[in-house]
């Protein structure tokens, strides 16, 4: 194998975030799903007051957002940006708490009162859990969690109880996808309890060869050996993507390196393309980067791109909703954000 | 229609080339399919002296070739450069004339023992007659040429007895390709006695949409009313090609665009690219100047890479025989000639 592989760069990029979620709810009220309405704006204020009016170390790092009080496109763009589930945009009395450099997000009542995310980009995950962890045991210190003896953190979904955490990767696959391999790999995955899915959720498809990994139960394991479970099982297909990269570079030889220019041809001439097409030129470029035929660019440039380009991050940089409009709008965006 | 559609330029850019050929013969000798080798030599002798050691206007502006002294490349070269015939390149007995700004070609021993051929870019078919029957009043003093007062000009073939003329030109019909108009345009070509080939012969297919409209008799008709009749056919055919290209715009929209650019944006980045993707590409780009969208390249820089990429000028570039590689240095060399 090449010494790029074995850069830890190179297993740190082919992981594009790693994310941390804690679901807890509050002793006092019942779950979401049965909330009264004014029940759900006591719970707001109450998480609200603990994070930003209290004495905490957060106390000025955060701002609070009411979904009822943003538009569509707002809440459309916070979804882009994995800060909010969709559940929690279309849900009028929900809220949350965003820390300023978004690596932090509190959703408040959305499948359960509190949900905890620190998402981070690379391969981070300890460092996700670990600030999780500290921001859980600042709001545990001031709100009253369900917590049974035996079965640890209730939560609305079954599947949520236990250490109410999930654990999750974005991860970029794209020689795993074209040697064929990724169904096997994915399989092997679902087997052994983790779950994957596209990156904007079960119905978004793969586009860009994108895809997350998390667990899927939360019961009868503590929070460290499901981190380290998922770690390693990680750096396995991560392995097992840098050496098909290997294989592929091999196999393809200068058409290789003709499709990553190319595509990045495409993407700095194009005056229209929609946002699946730019999604897979951008996983070329991507992995151009990554094997060091392409220069001038990060693949960290590249993953913003990617959530730079979804429709409603589009919408509101140029606020059109003619889609031939807004396929024009994101080739100039992207041409422009090439060219630097 | 617009502007563009009546300018000149836009009518003479349709048309790539245009070309004149007679066919002569020598009274003393039998036609070159009977020809003796030394009669070959002799044929080849007495033209070459008459244009580079005789006393005419012609005298230093001709360099004189032996087919049997080039090798394989230089011949091919000379066919993608519409200067010889591939006939003439694969026969031993036969010579050409070339002229030293390489538009008058004058081939001995081909298919007759003279084919005078003069070749502009644009759309000059005048331009080219006046200077072929120059060249071949000049010959015609110095040479017996066998001429039959009720026939005309005597030759090998039947179909050129006559006036010996074929006139033609080169002809870029993107638009009625796109639309679909072109079998029936090129159907009422072949019925007025009009024919129609691929750029490179019959077998080369029609890459780039080009295509080659000449002559099919020559007898019973004296030149003026050949190359009118060309001229005038050719004129209506650009004429549907320009107002084609007109639907395309209003039927494409910003697609059209988009097509261009991209086309230009692979060119620019690819590193592997065969002829006839890259004469389709070239086809776009060349479309895309002469509407106005793509700047910085003229439509006949676009002609002549079109000739530059064909691939025994590559091979003498490069000297490669590998087609991958040819491929690789085909590529490159587009990307410096588009990058200026």
């Amino acid at each position: 194998m090449s010494n790029w592989i074995k850069n830890e760069d190179n297993i740190s990029n082919v992981v594009i975030s790693s994310r941390i979620r804690l679901a807890r709810n509050l002793i006092d009220y019942p779950f979401p799903n049965k909330l009264k309405k004014e029940e759900a704006e006591e719970i707001m204020k109450k998480i609200k007051e603990t994070i930003i009016n209290g004495n905490t170390v957060l106390k000025d790092e955060f701002k609070f957002y009411k979904m009822d009080e943003l538009d569509e496109i707002e809440r459309k763009i916070m979804v882009e940006n994995h800060l909010i589930s969709m559940d929690l945009a279309n849900n009028k009395n929900a809220g949350v708490l965003i820390k300023n450099d978004e690596t932090v997000s509190i959703m408040i009542n959305e499948e359960d009162h509190l949900r905890i995310q620190t998402l981070f980009s690379g391969f981070k995950l300890d460092e996700a859990w670990d600030i999780a962890d500290k921001i859980d045991d600042i709001l545990e210190e001031n709100l009253n969690y369900t917590f049974d003896e035996k079965l640890g953190y209730l939560t609305s979904c079954p599947t949520n109880v236990g250490t109410g955490l999930r654990a999750s990767i974005m991860i970029h696959l794209p020689a795993l996808v074209e040697l064929g391999y990724i169904n096997g790999v994915l399989n092997a995955v679902n087997q052994i309890g983790l779950a994957v899915r596209g990156i904007y959720g079960e119905g978004s498809g793969y586009f860009g060869n994108i895809y997350q990994i998390s667990n899927q139960l939360t019961l009868g394991r503590d929070e460290k050996e499901i981190i380290g479970n998922i770690i390693g099982i990680s750096k396995q297909i991560i392995e097992k993507e840098l050496s098909s990269r290997e294989i592929l570079k091999n196999r393809l030889g200068p058409k290789l390196e003709d499709r990553f220019f190319r595509s990045l041809g495409i993407l700095k001439n194009a005056r229209l393309i929609d946002s699946k097409e730019a999604m897979n030129l951008l996983s070329n470029i991507k992995l151009g980067i990554e094997m060091g035929y392409i220069e001038g660019f990060t693949t960290r440039d590249i993953d913003s791109l990617m959530i730079q380009i979804q429709p409603a991050y589009q919408f509101r940089l140029y606020n059109s909703t003619n889609s031939v409009q807004r396929d024009m709008n994101r080739a100039k965006f992207i041409r422009e954000k090439l060219s630097i």
